[in-house]
């Protein structure tokens, strides 16, 4: 019963996407999975914690918090399970996390240790392609923006750095920032992104309030 | 003689790197390589061309051309073996490549095709650790470039501009852009772009051209 509800969890997540329920039961038997609670309000992991582990947010609601290099403004996001924390971080060069997560309800998460996962990556042809798919998009997607379409007027600008600053580009946001400061970021005037921000929120696509920005649904300020 | 050649060739390109004689020759006698021979001026890769496989310079200097999605800028660049041609390209949802590349030099290349790669990713520990290092290393590295900090005069912001538009951080590069563009992109004026492109001229970092800007070391402009 208790492996019912785990195999169910494990379908959705990315990486186990399109596995047979035999691979899952052979995967499930033979991987140490670590199990972990956050109760509303607790740290899931901070910013600078080591990652070099596959960490999978199975159930419940959690906030994600990142800050810019310089401490300037910070944004946080809603995000809702099935999730999978920076998976960027298992390997590669730098192996810290670069935001901070805390559940909002109550959180499972699945870690899998980077030796695991490894040993997973050569016997599961299927979690392989699916590690190596979803980098792949990831990164494909990040190369990309350099080259986008200028943004042909404030506007877009403003929305486009709003999106440019998300780890999830959907759900709810909140942006901790001065009006100053993301003047500062767009090289413009404060009284101009001040302008385009009143409308926006004229519109209902965001709230404005002291040094924050709340903005109830990305899909809808982007889209 | 032949396989000497090769062995010495695989183990200086990043994908290879660290194996051992003995897993090197397993990987040589065991998987389908396909070899290329670009004479200069001739192409190698085109925009658009279907990627889904690895693609390794060799040999030989490259020219690798990226255009605006909005066709309105090209950035070249020239790339020394060993060069890894957008692994990114290999797995993962676009599988086309979004630059141009042509030989300048006599060019050596080895193409691995997807299958043969995945099937490498599970036989060799050490492809499979590095094409997952080579991946996240690249990710991390993109996604952390919203976060850094503020460019703090327009100076920086041209020079990071430059940065951005790099498949290669160092070396030779040629951008063929309008200075009426470039101001656009960085949402300034055409006059503070021309006054800071001409101090950089001056400084003898890059060359002012009709539509163009060449930079002879990329590393002294961003250094």
């Amino acid at each position: 019963m208790e492996n019912l509800g785990l195999y169910t969890k494990l379908t959705s997540q990315p990486l186990f996407t399109g596995m047979s329920r035999d691979e899952l039961e052979r995967i499930v038997t033979q991987t140490r999975f670590d199990f972990i609670k956050a109760a509303p309000g607790h740290p899931i992991v901070a910013e600078g914690d080591r990652c070099g582990r596959l960490l999978l947010l199975v159930d419940g609601l959690m906030e994600a918090v990142t800050t810019a290099d310089d401490r300037g403004y910070a944004v946080s996001e809603q995000l809702r399970a099935p999730f999978t924390l920076q998976p960027e971080l298992v390997f590669g060069l730098s192996q810290r996390h670069t935001s901070t997560f805390a559940a909002l309800t109550p959180c499972s998460l699945i870690s899998i240790d980077k030796n695991e996962t490894l040993r997973l990556t050569a016997s599961s042809l299927i979690l392989r392609l699916n590690l190596l798919n979803l980098l792949s998009t990831a990164l494909q997607k990040q190369r990309h923006t350099p080259w986008r379409s200028l943004p042909h007027d404030l506007d877009h600008r403003v929305r486009r750095f709003f999106a440019d600053h998300c780890l999830y580009p959907g759900g709810h946001k909140v942006f901790h920032i001065k009006m100053r400061r993301l003047a500062a970021e767009l090289n413009d005037t404060r009284l101009r992104v001040s302008q385009v921000l009143n409308a926006l929120q004229a519109d209902g696509l965001l709230t404005l309030g002291r040094s924050r920005i709340v903005v109830p649904s990305m899909e809808a300020l982007v889209g």
